[in-house]
C-alpha cells in the first residue's frame, strides 16, 4: 500500500525524531553502561493478538534514525490482517541500538494497528449491512492526525476533509450565525475556492429539503434514528451525498448501512482505539 | 495543582501551535464564509460522564492562540472529580474564534481526562487494597508523553523515569549482555550519575536475592502472580522499593497491592484510555 | 476585509520574521551608528502611481517586530484602488527603527499590491465580456503562496485549489498514465476522500463529453481557442463547472469570459506582476 | 558556476523543503490515486523563449527531495544564454514523482531566469556604454534573496551589500539625523569593524566634495542626471567609487554607463522581473 | 570510547551547523574568490601543548557538513593524552572546503580539549589523595553543556545532575522556603519520582545528622574545610554518598581527596577551562 | 549602552529559551516539590571581584521567560568597571521562578562579564602604548559569537569581520591556491561586491610592498616582531590600515601598540577568558 498522499518523508521523519527525543533524553544511560557497542542481536516483532497491521513504516524510520546501520524486514504488509503470533517484522544489528528504538517503534505500531484494528471492526460491520463507508473525524490525537488517518484507511475505512480548509461543513452554529441555512450556503459559495465542495449538517429530516435545495454537494444527518435516516435517503433522491453521524457504536453501524447512506463517520475510530499487543521477542542470536 | 514541573511554558505553546496548524490547515474556510466578525457568543465545557479532570491549560491556550481576545474562564479543578453535566469552562468572544479553537480543545480535554480518569481507577483500586502507589510507563503517546504523565498526577498515580537518560532500569536483554546480574549492575554503577538510581527487572524469585546484593535501589517484578509477589515482599524486607509490573488489570490491582509491593506499573493508562465524553454547548447569548 | 481565512497570524509573524532576518542580517550598522536611540520620527507610505492596495497587516507586522512601540496607522483598506499620490499609512517612533523596517515593509507592499493591481486589472476585463471570474494558479512565488492568492481576493479574483492536496485535478498525463479518462477519475474517486471535488483536463472538444459522462465537477479546458470555448458551454449545458486556461493575456479576457465559462486561470498574476511603486516620504517632524 | 558563496547547502535544502511543503500540503491526491506506483517517465525542461539560465540547483533539489530515486540531468550551464526550444535539462524516474515535483521545479526555474534575463539585458546595455558594472538591491522577494542575487550574477551582474549589516550606506536620514554627512561619516567610523565600507547617499553635486573630503568608500549619487553624472566623474578623480541610482530604466543604461560611473543599481532586477517561459515535455518513454 | 549516552546525533548535527551557519554566514568570499573549486589539499591538525583530546566527532562533523566528499582520518582517541606535536588527525580533499570547516573544528576541538585536560589535572590530583571522584557541575556554556559534559568524562571525571529535572538537590533556600530540612526532604520524596535521588545540601556540620536521619542518598558539604570534611564522613559511616563543593582549586583537590569524601564537584572545570592550543598544518599536497 | 546593532532581539530571546531548556529539562523537580507557589523572595546579584560587566539583557530575559511577573531590576550598566561587591541588579517575585532561573542567569553574566574584563585588560595597556586597537577574531564560543562580540565591544574593543561572508581576508592558503598575492587580490575584487573591503595576510616584510601595490584595505602582520611592526608602519606610509596578530599576550600590547599599527587582534578575549564570580544574595525578605 502506497503512502505517498497521506504523509510526506519529511513528516515521517520528523514525527519520529520527536518521539525519539522524547525518550532517549539525554540518552540511554542503561544500554550504554551494560552492553558492548560491538555486540549483535536480532529481534521479531510478534503479534500477541489478532489485528489489522499499520504502522511498518514508522518502525522502520525509528530504528533507522537511532542506528542507520540496523537491518528492518517486514513479513505483512501495511492493512494485512494478522493472527496472533505472527511474525511481523524484524530487525537485527548492534543490540544497543535495538534497544534504544524498540519502545518507540511499538508506541507507534500498537496505537496505529489499533485504529486500523478497530476501524475495520467497524468497516466489516457496515457491509454486512449495506454499501456504506466508514470515515474518519477530526476527533484525532494531535500530532498525528495524518497518520491516523493513514491508519483508518490501511483498517478499509475512508477519510473526512482533513482539515478546516479542506472543505466546507456548515453546522448548525454557522446556520444561526449566518441568519439560515440558504444564507450560509451562499456565503460559502462566494467565498470557497471553486474547486471546493459544500457540505451541511441537518439535525432534523424537515431541513433537508432546504439543504439540497441550496444544491449543497453533501449533508451530513445528525443523531437521526434509522427509520429518519431511511426516510432521509427517500428523500434525497441521489442529489447529494449522505453522511450519517452522532456518537456511532459498533453495534449499531450494520443497521445504518442499511438505510443505504452513503458514508458513517466514527469519532471513535481515532479517539478511542485502545492500543493492540505486539511484542520485541529476542530470536536465538540475540544478547 | 501547579504545572510546573510537569511541562514548560514552551512546550505548552509549541504543542497547541501544531495541533491548531493540523486542524486549521490554510485557514477556517467555513466560519469565515458564514460568520460575520463581529458575532459574538459564549460557550460552555459541559461533562457528559462522570470524569477527572485534565487538560483545562491546553484547552485555554487553544483559544488563546486563535484569538487573544477570547476569555476562557474557569468552574472546576485539574484532577477533580465531576459528575456527568458539570459545567467545565467557557469562552466567550468572537463566536468565529470559538468555532476555530472547539476541536482542538476537545481534542486535548477528552483525552487527558481520559488518561486521568482511568488512573484514578486504578489508584482507587489500589488504596482499596493495600499502600502501593500507581505509576505510569513509557507506552506514551509520541508527542504527548509530558502531558499525559501530568494526567496521570491528575489521577492521583505517580510518574516512573521520565525516559532512557532519567534513571537506570537493567532488563532481562541487559543482562545477558552484560555477561550477569552483578556485571550490569557494575556497569551502570560506573557509568551513571551518582545522582542517578538503579533499578533492575527480575523474572524469577530466586533472581531477587542476587539483585538486593548488588544494592540496586529499586526491583522491578516482572509478571509475578500475587504469591510471588508477597514472597518477594518477605525476601527483600525493605531492603529496595519493590515495582509490580505486566499487563495489569483493574480487576487485580487490590490484590497485588494487598501483597505489599510499593509501587504497580501499568502501560494501559495511557496506552488503552478511551476519550471521555466533554461537550461545548452554546449558552444563550450564543450565534 | 478579513484575513483569517488566508493566512494564520502565526505564518504572518514567520514569514515577516525571516524577512527581517534576512535584511537585517547582523544589525543595522549604519543608523545605529549615525541616528541615536532617542531620536523619534514619522512617515507616510505614498502610491507613487495608481493601484490596488494589498499587504497593510505585513508592513505593520514589519514595524511591530522591529520595536513594537511604533505606532502604524492606516489610511486605506485593503482592496483598496488608490490613486496616485494616496496616504496609505503612516508609522511614527524611533527614527531609527522606522528606517530599520523601512524596506522590509515596502518589498511586501509594493510586491502584493503589484499582484492585486494586476488582478484587477483582469477581473475588470473579464467583467465587461461576462460572468466569469479570474482565478490564479500553483505558479506562485516559492514561500509566499497564501500571501499572494490574499493578494489576488484583494484584486478581486478568486482562488484556485490551494496545493495538490486541496482538489483533484486530473491532467493529460494522469489520464495516459491510468489508462484512459475513465479508469483516471474511477481511481480518483476511488481514493480521494467524498469530501474533495474533481476536475479534468480536456485538450480538445471531443474529450469533453467522456469527461460529463464521467461525472466530473470541473472541466479544465485548455488552450482552447474562443469558439471552442463557445461549443463547448454548449455540449455542457450546465452540468459541470468550466475553467478556460493556457498563457491567458489581459487582452483577450473580455472574449473569454463572453463565451460563457465560469471561470479563467491565469498564471501571471503571481508570476509576473511587476511591483508597484510606493515610497516612505518623512512628514515634518522626521530626522 | 560554483554557488558556494552565494547560498549553503543547508539554504537550499530548506527553501526547496518549504517550497514543496506549500505545493504539495497533506500529499498529491490526484497523482496517487491515478497513477500507479511502478510507472516511469522521462521528461525534458525546454525554453519556451530565449533566456539567460538560472536555477538548477534549485530544480534539481526538488525532484531529489521528491523522490531520492529520480535522475537530474544537466544540459545546459548556470547562467547561459538559451535560445528558444532548448532542452535545458531532463528528469526521469517514477513518473508520480516527477508530477509531484513539476510545479515546485518550473517555478523557481522560471522566476530565477527571470531575473537573470532581465540582469542580463542590463548589463548588455550599460556594455555597449561604458565599463560601468550593474548591480542588485534590498529591493528583493522577501525569503529568496540569497537566491534572487545569485540570478544576478548569473546574468553578469554585480552584488550589493547583502544586508543592513554588510556595510555601511548613510541616506539623507541618517545625515539629518546625525547633524550633517561629516558627522555621520565619523559615527560609523567609530561604531563600524575597520573591516567595512563606508558609502554615503549624495542627492546633489554640491554635497559631493564634503563627502569626498570625510573619505567615504563610495558615493552613491541618487537621482542625477547624466550631466550630472559626469560632472560627478570628474570632481571624484577617481577618489572613491561611484554609483548611480534611482529608477533606472533600461533605455537609459547606455548613457549612463557614458558618463564613467563605476556601478549602477537596478532595483527592477528583482522586484519587477517577469518569469520566463520554461516547459517541462514528457519524452517518447513518457507515461 | 562511545558517546551515544551523551549526545544524540541529531543534537551533533544541529549544533554544528548553527556553528557553521554562524561562521559562513553568506558563504566564504575569500575561498571562493581565490580558490579553483577542484584545487585539492591535506591539511593535519597537531597539538601545540600536551592536551588532553576532546572533540573529534564534532570536528568531523564539521566538514562532512561543509562538504561531504572531504576525507576525516583520526590518530588519536578521544581522552587521550597526546604530547606537543602529535598529529591527531587530518583531514583532505578539495581545498576551498578544507578552509571553510577550519576555523569552526578548530573552536570546538581547542574548547572542548581544554575542558577535558583541566579535568585531568583535578582527577591527578584527586586520585594522588583518595578515591575521591571529581564531577562538574551545572555551570556549563549556555547550549553546550551535553558536549562539556562529555569533555569532563574523557578528561575522567564524572557527571553531576543533568539539569534541575534530572536529580533532587535541596539547598539551603528550598530549606528555608519549606520550613525546615525534614519538611523539604519528604516534599521531594511526596512529589518526585520514586527513580529519583535526593540530595541535600548542608552548610554546617550540625546539619548533617538532620539530613542523614531524613534518608537523604547524597549530602553536599558545601564550602567546609578539611576538617570538617573529615568529620562528616566520619559521621555519614557511609549511609549517603558525601559531595564536597564551593569553589575548589586545583592545589587543594588532593587534601579533600584525602578526607574520604566520595564526590568532589568543581565548576570551573567547564566556566573556566582555556582554551588549548590546536594548529591545522597544510602538507606536502596543499594548496 | 544600545545593542540594536549587535544582537536581534530575537536571537536574544532563542539563545535565553534554549540555554533554559537545558538547564530545566523536564522542570525543576526541587523548586516545584519544597516551595509553595506563593512563596515571593528578592535578590541582588552581587560582584564577588572586580569586573567590567556584561550581560544584563540576557539574565532579564532569562527570568522573564521564566515567569514573566518577576521584577528584575539593574543597578550597573553594560560596560561599566564595577569593583568586588557591587550590586549589579535584583530580581523578585515568586521565590520558585527566582530559583529556576539563577543558574541560567549567572551562566551568562559570568561568562560574557569575563570576556568584557580581559577585553578592558587588553584595551588599558594597548592605551598605554599608543592608539591601536583591540579587536576580537572568529575564535569564540560556537552559539555565542554576537554575544561575545558583544562583550568585547562592552569591554571597550572593536569588532573584527563578523563572518566569512563579511570581508575579504587572504591568507597565505589562499595565496598559494590563486598562484599569487597579485592574483588572489584580482579574483577577490572580481568576486566580492564593490562595498567589501580587501584585508591581506602577510607573514613577512618583503610580502608587504607587494600587498600595498595591489591596494587592499587592510594588512594583516602575522606573527611579527616588534621591530618588524614599527617597519612596515614606516614602509605603508598611511596607504593601508595595519593589523598586528599571533598569539598577543597582555604583557606584549603596550610595545606592539607603541609601533604605530592601528589595529591589535587578539583570540585569547573569547576563547581563553576565565569567568568572574557573580552571586545572587537572597536579601531580607527571601524564603
Amino acid at each position: 500500500m502506497g503512502t505517498s498522499a497521506f504523509f510526506s518523508a519529511a513528516s515521517l521523519r520528523e514525527l519520529v525524531a520527536g518521539a525519539l527525543d522524547e525518550d532517549l533524553g539525554r540518552g540511554d544511560i542503561t544500554s550504554t553502561a551494560c552492553i558492548a557497542a560491538e555486540i549483535r542481536g536480532s529481534a521479531d516483532f510478534m503479534s500477541r493478538e489478532a489485528l489489522v497491521l499499520c504502522g511498518l513504516p514508522l518502525a522502520k524510520e525509528v530504528f533507522l534514525q537511532v542506528d542507520p546501520e540496523l537491518r528492518f524486514e517486514v513479513f505483512a504488509y501495511e492493512g494485512e490482517r494478522c493472527e496472533a503470533n505472527t511474525k511481523i517484522a524484524s530487525v537485527s544489528g548492534a543490540a544497543r541500538s535495538i534497544l534504544m528504538g524498540e519502545r518507540v517503534a511499538l508506541n507507534f505500531l500498537q496505537r496505529l494497528s489499533g485504529v486500523a484494528t478497530l476501524t475495520r471492526r467497524f468497516v466489516d460491520a457496515a457491509r454486512s449491512g449495506g454499501r456504506a463507508k466508514i470515515t474518519d473525524t477530526r476527533k484525532t490525537t494531535p500530532g498525528l492526525r495524518a497518520f491516523e488517518r493513514y491508519a483508518v484507511r490501511c483498517g478499509g475505512g475512508i477519510n473526512h476533509r482533513y482539515d478546516l480548509s479542506s472543505a466546507v461543513l456548515i453546522k448548525d452554529n454557522h446556520i444561526a450565525a449566518a441568519g439560515g441555512l440558504k444564507a450560509a450556503v451562499e456565503g460559502a459559495r462566494r467565498f470557497a475556492s471553486h474547486t471546493m465542495k459544500i457540505e451541511c449538517e441537518v439535525d432534523h429530516l424537515d431541513q433537508l429539503e432546504e439543504a439540497l435545495a441550496c444544491g449543497v454537494d453533501i449533508v451530513l444527518l445528525d443523531n437521526f434514528d434509522d427509520a429518519q435516516l431511511a426516510e432521509a435517503v427517500r428523500i434525497n433522491a441521489g442529489r447529494a451525498l449522505l453522511e450519517a453521524s452522532g456518537g456511532v457504536q459498533l453495534a449499531r453501524v450494520a443497521s445504518i448501512a442499511a438505510t443505504g447512506v452513503d458514508v458513517i463517520s466514527v469519532g471513535a475510530l481515532t479517539h478511542s482505539a485502545p492500543a493492540v499487543d505486539i511484542g520485541l521477542d529476542w530470536s536465538a542470536s540475540a544478547p
